[in-house]
Protein backbone atom coordinates (compact mmCIF):
# COMPACT_ATOMS: atom_id res chain seq x y z
CA UNK A 1 0.00 0.00 0.00
CA UNK A 2 2.75 2.44 0.53
CA UNK A 3 4.25 2.10 -2.65
CA UNK A 4 0.73 3.35 -4.12
CA UNK A 5 0.11 6.05 -1.87
CA UNK A 6 2.89 7.67 -2.85
CA UNK A 7 2.50 7.62 -6.49
CA UNK A 8 -0.60 9.30 -5.71
CA UNK A 9 1.28 11.87 -3.67
CA UNK A 10 3.32 12.18 -6.63
CA UNK A 11 0.97 12.60 -9.09
CA UNK A 12 -1.11 14.93 -6.93
CA UNK A 13 2.17 17.29 -6.28
CA UNK A 14 2.49 17.45 -10.00
CA UNK A 15 -0.88 18.36 -10.93
CA UNK A 16 -0.78 21.28 -8.80
CA UNK A 17 2.55 22.18 -10.00
CA UNK A 18 1.15 21.90 -13.74
CA UNK A 19 -1.65 24.11 -12.46
CA UNK A 20 1.02 26.89 -11.17
CA UNK A 21 2.58 26.43 -14.94
CA UNK A 22 -0.76 26.52 -16.30
CA UNK A 23 -1.32 29.85 -14.69
CA UNK A 24 2.00 31.28 -15.73
CA UNK A 25 1.45 30.36 -19.25
CA UNK A 26 -2.30 31.97 -19.32
CA UNK A 27 -0.62 35.55 -17.90
CA UNK A 28 1.93 35.94 -20.15
CA UNK A 29 -0.47 34.44 -23.22
CA UNK A 30 1.78 31.81 -24.07
CA UNK A 31 0.60 28.52 -25.48
CA UNK A 32 2.35 25.08 -24.16
CA UNK A 33 3.00 21.71 -26.50
CA UNK A 34 3.85 18.44 -24.85
CA UNK A 35 5.36 16.34 -27.55
CA UNK A 36 6.11 13.33 -27.07
CA UNK A 37 7.62 9.94 -28.43
CA UNK A 38 9.59 6.70 -28.64
CA UNK A 39 13.31 7.16 -28.96
CA UNK A 40 13.83 7.89 -32.06
CA UNK A 41 10.97 8.97 -33.62
CA UNK A 42 11.91 11.82 -34.86
CA UNK A 43 10.84 14.42 -32.56
CA UNK A 44 13.71 16.86 -32.75
CA UNK A 45 13.89 16.68 -36.55
CA UNK A 46 10.43 17.60 -36.71
CA UNK A 47 11.34 20.54 -34.10
CA UNK A 48 14.39 21.73 -36.37
CA UNK A 49 12.21 21.76 -39.44
CA UNK A 50 9.75 23.57 -37.37
CA UNK A 51 11.86 26.12 -35.90
CA UNK A 52 13.54 27.11 -39.80
CA UNK A 53 10.05 27.49 -41.22
CA UNK A 54 8.32 29.34 -38.57
CA UNK A 55 10.98 32.41 -37.98
CA UNK A 56 9.12 35.49 -38.71
CA UNK A 57 5.82 33.79 -38.56
CA UNK A 58 5.41 32.61 -34.90
CA UNK A 59 8.18 33.30 -31.89
CA UNK A 60 8.77 29.92 -30.09
CA UNK A 61 10.53 28.33 -27.31
CA UNK A 62 11.75 24.73 -26.85
CA UNK A 63 12.21 22.95 -23.48
CA UNK A 64 14.43 19.91 -24.63
CA UNK A 65 13.95 17.15 -22.07
CA UNK A 66 16.83 13.95 -22.02
CA UNK A 67 18.31 11.91 -19.55
CA UNK A 68 21.37 12.54 -20.61
CA UNK A 69 23.39 14.98 -23.01
CA UNK A 70 22.72 18.27 -24.69
CA UNK A 71 22.39 16.75 -27.67
CA UNK A 72 19.14 17.90 -28.71
CA UNK A 73 19.55 21.55 -27.26
CA UNK A 74 22.70 22.10 -29.84
CA UNK A 75 20.85 20.69 -32.56
CA UNK A 76 18.08 23.08 -32.18
CA UNK A 77 20.24 26.00 -31.20
CA UNK A 78 20.46 28.59 -33.78
CA UNK A 79 17.26 28.65 -35.49
CA UNK A 80 15.78 31.87 -33.98
CA UNK A 81 14.24 30.09 -30.97
CA UNK A 82 15.37 29.94 -26.86
CA UNK A 83 16.20 26.68 -25.99
CA UNK A 84 16.49 24.92 -23.11
CA UNK A 85 17.69 21.29 -21.69
CA UNK A 86 16.64 19.39 -18.97
CA UNK A 87 18.49 16.60 -17.73
CA UNK A 88 16.63 14.00 -16.05
CA UNK A 89 19.52 11.62 -14.96
CA UNK A 90 17.95 8.35 -15.55
CA UNK A 91 14.22 9.29 -14.71
CA UNK A 92 12.22 8.22 -18.20
CA UNK A 93 9.73 11.55 -18.23
CA UNK A 94 9.76 15.21 -17.16
CA UNK A 95 7.53 16.40 -14.57
CA UNK A 96 5.59 19.87 -13.98
CA UNK A 97 8.12 21.07 -11.23
CA UNK A 98 10.96 20.19 -14.02
CA UNK A 99 8.96 22.44 -16.71
CA UNK A 100 8.12 25.14 -14.16
CA UNK A 101 11.54 25.96 -13.57
CA UNK A 102 12.06 26.17 -17.75
CA UNK A 103 9.82 28.18 -17.93
CA UNK A 104 10.66 30.75 -14.99
CA UNK A 105 14.04 31.15 -17.17
CA UNK A 106 12.26 31.63 -20.58
CA UNK A 107 11.93 35.20 -21.25
CA UNK A 108 8.40 35.16 -22.44
CA UNK A 109 8.03 38.31 -23.97
CA UNK A 110 6.48 38.39 -27.06
CA UNK A 111 6.61 34.50 -27.47
CA UNK A 112 3.68 33.06 -28.77
CA UNK A 113 4.33 29.26 -27.91
CA UNK A 114 6.83 27.00 -25.73
CA UNK A 115 7.22 23.39 -27.12
CA UNK A 116 8.28 20.74 -24.60
CA UNK A 117 9.99 18.08 -26.06
CA UNK A 118 9.65 14.97 -23.72
CA UNK A 119 12.10 12.32 -22.96
CA UNK A 120 12.07 9.41 -25.62
CA UNK A 121 9.43 7.36 -23.87
CA UNK A 122 5.83 5.78 -25.01
CA UNK A 123 5.05 4.99 -21.75
CA UNK A 124 5.80 7.24 -18.89
CA UNK A 125 5.75 10.82 -19.89
CA UNK A 126 1.99 10.39 -20.89
CA UNK A 127 1.48 9.90 -17.28
CA UNK A 128 2.40 13.40 -16.17
CA UNK A 129 0.56 16.55 -17.04
CA UNK A 130 3.02 19.31 -17.31
CA UNK A 131 0.66 21.94 -17.46
CA UNK A 132 0.34 21.99 -21.69
CA UNK A 133 -2.73 23.23 -23.50
CA UNK A 134 -2.03 19.98 -25.36
CA UNK A 135 0.06 16.76 -26.00
CA UNK A 136 0.91 15.48 -29.27
CA UNK A 137 2.77 12.53 -30.07
CA UNK A 138 5.26 11.38 -32.77
CA UNK A 139 4.77 7.32 -34.20
CA UNK A 140 7.62 6.88 -36.80
CA UNK A 141 6.17 4.14 -39.57
CA UNK A 142 9.30 2.17 -38.79
CA UNK A 143 8.25 1.15 -35.47
CA UNK A 144 4.99 -0.24 -36.48
CA UNK A 145 1.31 0.16 -36.84
CA UNK A 146 0.03 -2.45 -33.83
CA UNK A 147 1.62 0.26 -31.23
CA UNK A 148 -1.57 2.17 -30.28
CA UNK A 149 -2.92 -0.66 -28.75
CA UNK A 150 0.32 -1.38 -27.05
CA UNK A 151 0.99 1.65 -25.78
CA UNK A 152 -2.85 3.03 -25.19
CA UNK A 153 -2.19 5.57 -22.93
CA UNK A 154 0.24 7.97 -24.77
CA UNK A 155 -2.28 8.02 -27.69
CA UNK A 156 -5.12 8.64 -25.44
CA UNK A 157 -4.02 11.40 -24.25
CA UNK A 158 -2.80 13.43 -27.30
CA UNK A 159 -5.18 15.47 -29.39
CA UNK A 160 -2.73 14.66 -32.55
CA UNK A 161 -0.75 11.86 -33.78
CA UNK A 162 2.10 12.54 -36.07
CA UNK A 163 3.05 9.77 -38.32
CA UNK A 164 6.66 10.67 -39.34
CA UNK A 165 9.37 9.29 -41.33
CA UNK A 166 6.17 8.93 -44.74
CA UNK A 167 9.51 8.84 -47.01
CA UNK A 168 10.55 5.54 -45.37
CA UNK A 169 6.61 4.40 -46.04
CA UNK A 170 8.25 1.86 -49.55
CA UNK A 171 10.58 0.43 -47.57
CA UNK A 172 8.43 -1.21 -44.41
CA UNK A 173 6.09 -3.24 -43.73
CA UNK A 174 3.43 -0.36 -41.85
CA UNK A 175 -0.16 0.04 -42.17
CA UNK A 176 -1.21 3.73 -42.35
CA UNK A 177 -5.27 2.54 -42.21
CA UNK A 178 -4.36 -0.31 -39.95
CA UNK A 179 -2.01 1.99 -37.34
CA UNK A 180 -4.80 4.83 -37.66
CA UNK A 181 -7.78 2.65 -36.75
CA UNK A 182 -5.86 1.14 -33.95
CA UNK A 183 -5.13 4.68 -32.93
CA UNK A 184 -8.97 5.78 -32.81
CA UNK A 185 -9.91 2.96 -30.88
CA UNK A 186 -8.52 4.03 -28.14
CA UNK A 187 -9.03 7.61 -29.32
CA UNK A 188 -11.75 8.53 -31.86
CA UNK A 189 -11.06 11.96 -31.75
CA UNK A 190 -7.75 11.64 -32.27
CA UNK A 191 -6.05 13.97 -35.45
CA UNK A 192 -3.78 12.83 -37.74
CA UNK A 193 -0.51 14.34 -39.48
CA UNK A 194 1.64 12.14 -41.89
CA UNK A 195 4.47 14.47 -42.35
CA UNK A 196 8.69 13.53 -43.50
CA UNK A 197 11.28 15.56 -41.66
CA UNK A 198 13.52 14.51 -44.75
CA UNK A 199 11.61 15.22 -47.87
CA UNK A 200 9.42 17.83 -46.18
CA UNK A 201 6.41 16.42 -47.13
CA UNK A 202 3.29 18.12 -45.45
CA UNK A 203 5.60 20.01 -43.00
CA UNK A 204 3.26 22.54 -43.97
CA UNK A 205 -0.36 20.26 -42.77
CA UNK A 206 1.94 20.09 -39.30
CA UNK A 207 2.96 23.86 -38.69
CA UNK A 208 -0.75 24.94 -39.65
CA UNK A 209 -1.94 22.33 -37.34
CA UNK A 210 0.14 23.72 -34.41
CA UNK A 211 -0.39 27.15 -35.46
CA UNK A 212 -4.11 26.62 -35.23
CA UNK A 213 -3.71 25.23 -31.68
CA UNK A 214 -1.81 28.37 -30.60
CA UNK A 215 -4.61 30.82 -32.24
CA UNK A 216 -7.25 28.49 -30.23
CA UNK A 217 -5.57 28.80 -27.33
CA UNK A 218 -4.34 32.55 -26.91
CA UNK A 219 -8.42 33.39 -27.69
CA UNK B 1 12.81 10.53 1.61
CA UNK B 2 9.72 8.35 1.49
CA UNK B 3 9.40 8.54 -2.37
CA UNK B 4 13.41 7.33 -2.47
CA UNK B 5 13.00 4.88 0.38
CA UNK B 6 10.44 3.19 -1.31
CA UNK B 7 12.02 2.63 -4.60
CA UNK B 8 14.86 1.19 -3.17
CA UNK B 9 13.11 -0.82 -0.92
CA UNK B 10 11.24 -1.85 -4.33
CA UNK B 11 14.48 -2.54 -6.08
CA UNK B 12 15.72 -4.60 -3.00
CA UNK B 13 12.69 -6.74 -3.14
CA UNK B 14 13.12 -6.93 -6.74
CA UNK B 15 16.93 -8.15 -6.52
CA UNK B 16 15.66 -11.15 -4.03
CA UNK B 17 13.34 -12.46 -6.39
CA UNK B 18 15.72 -12.31 -9.32
CA UNK B 19 17.87 -14.11 -7.28
CA UNK B 20 14.96 -16.80 -6.49
CA UNK B 21 14.76 -17.18 -10.44
CA UNK B 22 18.32 -17.64 -10.95
CA UNK B 23 18.20 -20.21 -8.76
CA UNK B 24 15.29 -21.76 -10.16
CA UNK B 25 16.94 -22.18 -13.57
CA UNK B 26 20.21 -23.05 -12.54
CA UNK B 27 18.45 -26.09 -10.91
CA UNK B 28 16.86 -26.86 -14.46
CA UNK B 29 19.87 -25.85 -16.38
CA UNK B 30 18.02 -23.18 -18.52
CA UNK B 31 19.70 -20.19 -19.87
CA UNK B 32 17.58 -16.76 -19.97
CA UNK B 33 18.18 -13.47 -21.90
CA UNK B 34 16.47 -10.66 -20.99
CA UNK B 35 15.77 -8.36 -24.25
CA UNK B 36 14.98 -4.64 -24.09
CA UNK B 37 14.65 -2.19 -26.54
CA UNK B 38 12.48 0.98 -27.66
CA UNK B 39 9.15 0.45 -28.91
CA UNK B 40 9.52 -1.14 -32.38
CA UNK B 41 13.18 -1.69 -32.98
CA UNK B 42 12.47 -5.13 -34.03
CA UNK B 43 12.06 -7.07 -31.18
CA UNK B 44 9.45 -9.50 -31.83
CA UNK B 45 10.43 -9.80 -35.86
CA UNK B 46 13.69 -11.28 -34.81
CA UNK B 47 12.30 -13.47 -32.43
CA UNK B 48 10.01 -14.88 -34.76
CA UNK B 49 12.85 -15.24 -37.00
CA UNK B 50 15.08 -17.00 -34.01
CA UNK B 51 11.93 -19.53 -33.32
CA UNK B 52 11.75 -20.78 -36.41
CA UNK B 53 15.43 -21.02 -37.12
CA UNK B 54 16.38 -22.82 -34.30
CA UNK B 55 13.58 -25.37 -34.18
CA UNK B 56 15.24 -28.58 -34.09
CA UNK B 57 19.01 -26.83 -32.73
CA UNK B 58 17.64 -25.66 -29.31
CA UNK B 59 14.58 -25.73 -27.45
CA UNK B 60 13.43 -22.17 -26.22
CA UNK B 61 10.73 -20.37 -24.75
CA UNK B 62 9.12 -16.41 -25.03
CA UNK B 63 8.11 -14.80 -22.14
CA UNK B 64 6.64 -11.42 -24.00
CA UNK B 65 5.87 -8.22 -21.89
CA UNK B 66 3.85 -5.84 -22.83
CA UNK B 67 1.47 -3.13 -21.23
CA UNK B 68 -2.10 -4.09 -23.06
CA UNK B 69 -2.74 -6.80 -25.95
CA UNK B 70 -1.46 -10.95 -26.42
CA UNK B 71 -0.33 -9.48 -30.05
CA UNK B 72 3.50 -9.99 -29.41
CA UNK B 73 2.57 -13.72 -28.08
CA UNK B 74 -0.02 -13.99 -31.02
CA UNK B 75 3.08 -13.01 -33.26
CA UNK B 76 5.47 -16.26 -31.62
CA UNK B 77 2.94 -18.81 -31.46
CA UNK B 78 2.87 -21.73 -33.86
CA UNK B 79 6.67 -21.73 -33.83
CA UNK B 80 7.63 -24.63 -31.67
CA UNK B 81 8.29 -22.91 -28.65
CA UNK B 82 6.28 -22.35 -25.45
CA UNK B 83 5.25 -18.25 -25.39
CA UNK B 84 3.40 -16.63 -22.45
CA UNK B 85 2.25 -13.18 -22.63
CA UNK B 86 2.54 -11.03 -19.43
CA UNK B 87 0.65 -7.77 -19.30
CA UNK B 88 2.13 -5.19 -17.16
CA UNK B 89 -1.19 -2.68 -17.15
CA UNK B 90 0.21 -0.01 -17.38
CA UNK B 91 4.01 -0.19 -15.98
CA UNK B 92 6.55 0.78 -18.28
CA UNK B 93 8.94 -2.85 -17.22
CA UNK B 94 8.87 -6.15 -16.31
CA UNK B 95 9.52 -7.27 -12.73
CA UNK B 96 11.26 -10.43 -11.21
CA UNK B 97 8.19 -11.34 -9.76
CA UNK B 98 5.85 -11.52 -12.77
CA UNK B 99 9.22 -13.24 -14.54
CA UNK B 100 9.30 -15.93 -11.49
CA UNK B 101 5.43 -16.38 -11.75
CA UNK B 102 5.90 -17.15 -15.61
CA UNK B 103 9.16 -19.37 -15.41
CA UNK B 104 6.64 -21.52 -12.87
CA UNK B 105 4.31 -22.16 -15.33
CA UNK B 106 7.20 -23.05 -17.79
CA UNK B 107 7.30 -26.69 -18.56
CA UNK B 108 11.35 -26.43 -17.95
CA UNK B 109 11.86 -30.27 -19.43
CA UNK B 110 14.40 -30.38 -22.12
CA UNK B 111 14.49 -26.61 -22.15
CA UNK B 112 17.34 -24.63 -23.39
CA UNK B 113 16.71 -20.87 -22.83
CA UNK B 114 13.75 -18.65 -21.86
CA UNK B 115 14.23 -15.36 -23.79
CA UNK B 116 11.99 -12.14 -21.85
CA UNK B 117 10.76 -9.71 -24.54
CA UNK B 118 10.72 -6.70 -21.96
CA UNK B 119 8.16 -3.89 -22.55
CA UNK B 120 9.12 -1.75 -25.22
CA UNK B 121 11.12 1.21 -23.18
CA UNK B 122 14.59 2.55 -23.43
CA UNK B 123 15.15 4.09 -20.27
CA UNK B 124 13.10 1.54 -16.87
CA UNK B 125 13.57 -2.21 -18.04
CA UNK B 126 17.52 -1.32 -17.83
CA UNK B 127 16.93 -0.77 -13.73
CA UNK B 128 14.97 -4.12 -13.08
CA UNK B 129 17.38 -7.62 -12.53
CA UNK B 130 14.82 -10.23 -14.08
CA UNK B 131 17.66 -13.08 -12.83
CA UNK B 132 18.56 -13.17 -16.44
CA UNK B 133 21.96 -14.41 -17.56
CA UNK B 134 22.24 -11.58 -19.61
CA UNK B 135 20.62 -8.12 -20.90
CA UNK B 136 20.69 -7.74 -24.47
CA UNK B 137 19.43 -5.10 -26.30
CA UNK B 138 18.02 -4.03 -29.94
CA UNK B 139 18.76 -0.79 -31.70
CA UNK B 140 17.09 -0.08 -34.72
CA UNK B 141 18.90 1.85 -37.52
CA UNK B 142 15.82 4.33 -37.39
CA UNK B 143 16.17 5.17 -34.01
CA UNK B 144 19.77 7.18 -34.90
CA UNK B 145 23.21 6.93 -33.69
CA UNK B 146 22.76 9.45 -30.87
CA UNK B 147 21.41 7.32 -28.47
CA UNK B 148 23.82 5.78 -26.23
CA UNK B 149 24.49 8.67 -25.02
CA UNK B 150 21.53 9.88 -24.39
CA UNK B 151 20.16 6.91 -22.92
CA UNK B 152 23.42 5.09 -21.53
CA UNK B 153 21.65 2.75 -18.66
CA UNK B 154 20.21 0.75 -21.11
CA UNK B 155 23.84 0.51 -23.14
CA UNK B 156 25.50 -0.10 -20.11
CA UNK B 157 23.49 -3.59 -19.04
CA UNK B 158 23.72 -4.92 -22.17
CA UNK B 159 26.25 -7.89 -22.91
CA UNK B 160 25.48 -6.96 -26.80
CA UNK B 161 23.90 -4.24 -28.82
CA UNK B 162 21.87 -6.01 -31.70
CA UNK B 163 21.51 -2.89 -34.36
CA UNK B 164 18.22 -3.94 -36.83
CA UNK B 165 16.51 -3.20 -39.38
CA UNK B 166 20.33 -3.18 -41.43
CA UNK B 167 18.33 -3.29 -44.48
CA UNK B 168 17.45 0.44 -44.22
CA UNK B 169 20.69 2.44 -44.00
CA UNK B 170 20.22 2.86 -47.30
CA UNK B 171 17.73 4.92 -46.75
CA UNK B 172 18.33 6.67 -43.46
CA UNK B 173 21.16 9.04 -41.96
CA UNK B 174 22.69 6.50 -40.06
CA UNK B 175 26.20 6.32 -39.16
CA UNK B 176 26.85 3.23 -37.82
CA UNK B 177 30.90 3.81 -36.47
CA UNK B 178 29.51 6.49 -34.77
CA UNK B 179 26.49 4.50 -33.35
CA UNK B 180 29.23 1.49 -31.71
CA UNK B 181 31.67 4.20 -30.96
CA UNK B 182 28.88 6.19 -28.77
CA UNK B 183 27.88 3.08 -27.21
CA UNK B 184 31.38 1.79 -26.49
CA UNK B 185 31.92 5.34 -24.61
CA UNK B 186 29.48 4.12 -22.11
CA UNK B 187 30.10 0.47 -22.51
CA UNK B 188 33.94 -0.50 -24.00
CA UNK B 189 33.18 -4.15 -23.66
CA UNK B 190 29.60 -4.34 -25.58
CA UNK B 191 29.00 -6.45 -29.01
CA UNK B 192 27.43 -5.62 -31.67
CA UNK B 193 25.63 -7.68 -34.16
CA UNK B 194 24.14 -5.74 -37.16
CA UNK B 195 21.06 -7.72 -38.43
CA UNK B 196 17.93 -7.57 -40.29
CA UNK B 197 14.87 -9.50 -39.68
CA UNK B 198 13.45 -8.74 -43.10
CA UNK B 199 16.36 -9.63 -45.61
CA UNK B 200 17.91 -12.32 -42.83
CA UNK B 201 21.29 -10.60 -43.26
CA UNK B 202 23.15 -11.82 -40.32
CA UNK B 203 20.86 -13.79 -38.66
CA UNK B 204 23.40 -16.20 -38.29
CA UNK B 205 25.57 -14.61 -36.51
CA UNK B 206 22.78 -13.35 -33.61
CA UNK B 207 21.84 -16.80 -33.60
CA UNK B 208 25.45 -18.40 -33.17
CA UNK B 209 26.17 -15.85 -30.33
CA UNK B 210 23.01 -16.50 -28.73
CA UNK B 211 24.23 -19.93 -29.00
CA UNK B 212 27.39 -19.57 -27.54
CA UNK B 213 25.90 -17.61 -24.03
CA UNK B 214 23.29 -20.75 -23.86
CA UNK B 215 26.39 -23.16 -24.14
CA UNK B 216 28.45 -20.97 -21.51
CA UNK B 217 25.95 -20.77 -18.99
CA UNK B 218 24.72 -24.23 -19.02
CA UNK B 219 28.64 -25.24 -18.95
Amino acid sequence: MTEITVEKNLLEDNARTAEDNRKLLAAARVYMLNLMSGPGAGKTTLLQRTLERMQGRMKLAVIAGDIETRRDADRLSGLGAQVLQLNTRGECHLEARQVGRALRELDMKGLDAVIIENVGNLVCPAEFDLGEHDKAMVLSVTEGADKPGKYPLMFRESKAMVLSKVDLLPYVDFNVEAAVADARAVNPAIEVIKVSSRSGENLDGWLDWLEGRVKKARG
